[in-house]
């Protein structure tokens, strides 16, 4: 049986990342909890971003933003850059992070994130307590370790999600897209 | 070190679900890795489906549909729905699953799944292979037991991540939203 309640944010597990924007002038670093895949064909994601956000503004201004995965030892560096304001600290300073130039877009990843995805905003959704980044995917930069024969293999385990308000692990695979259609060829 | 790779889908982890859509005369279920929050206030979602799915038509026609989580018993239902088609078979009775009624929605949600976010489509963003439903969130099931003291609350270790093409299973909470400024305080 199921009860009905009250309407709210409770899609899970979704991914919690830092977005990383602006350029060699300023920039800045959010912990994001509310982004998706929406487009495979050129491959595309969203962010969506509070407008009193520092990198809201750093963002509306180059169009470009990196998403950096997080590994579970970086744990206390995805809560700490969702709770401060980069008006008031700079966040890569205070979490001792590197600015790592990127390819194809200004703004910095963060070396010490395992997995960023540098994206170029492509439409903007104004919604009510958030707008939404539509970006494509232009480049990826991948830790070593993450990579077996050229293909990139992110291990079972090494990744958090986050479910309702919290930061959970994630455990070993339990089937991959597809196993029940090839099982019965 | 880190090595630039070819830009592909790879935000994770990110929710797998059934989306169940259609009304009384034709009804439709739909895998769904590509979804995510968009919105606070109020509570919105966003689901992106091929234009050649069945699903998309039926979800274009009504304007609802909605998203029903998985636990990770049900890892079989939830990849078996995204490799057949409705157009060739009725997926409720493929897999077992009961139709059950909305309140806010004529979408039928799936009353096996223990938790069922019935969602009304506000805006349609054309992508290039994906069709982005932008939606508000207007109902919301739960299993009773995922209720505790009238409050949600998602028992660690019962819900499926996907990551790049792999279900996984999710774990044991190692951290809540904001730990790092109360710890301070």
């Amino acid at each position: 049986m199921k009860k009905q309640m009250r309407p709210t944010t409770v899609l899970a597990p979704v991914s919690a990342v830092l977005v990383s924007c602006g350029d060699e002038k300023a920039s800045d670093i959010v912990t994001i909890a509310w982004a998706g895949t929406v487009n495979s064909e050129p491959p595309m994601l969203s962010i969506s971003v509070r407008r009193s956000r520092y990198s809201y503004e750093l963002i509306c201004k180059t169009g470009e933003f990196v998403v950096n995965l997080c590994d579970l030892s970086q744990l206390e560096i995805l809560d700490g850059c969702g709770v401060v304001s980069g008006r008031d600290v700079d966040k890569f300073a205070k979490f001792a992070l590197t600015r790592q130039k990127c390819t194809h877009v200004q703004a910095p990843a963060i070396e010490q994130c395992p997995l960023s995805i540098e994206c170029v905003v492509r439409k903007t959704v104004e919604l009510e307590t958030h707008v939404m980044f539509i970006a494509e995917i232009v480049g990826l930069t991948v830790r070593e370790e993450w990579i077996s024969g050229e293909k990139l293999q992110i291990p079972d385990g090494s990744l958090m999600a986050y479910v309702q308000n919290r930061y959970v692990e994630t455990g070993k695979t339990v089937g991959t897209y597809g196993f029940t259609a090839k099982r019965k060829n």
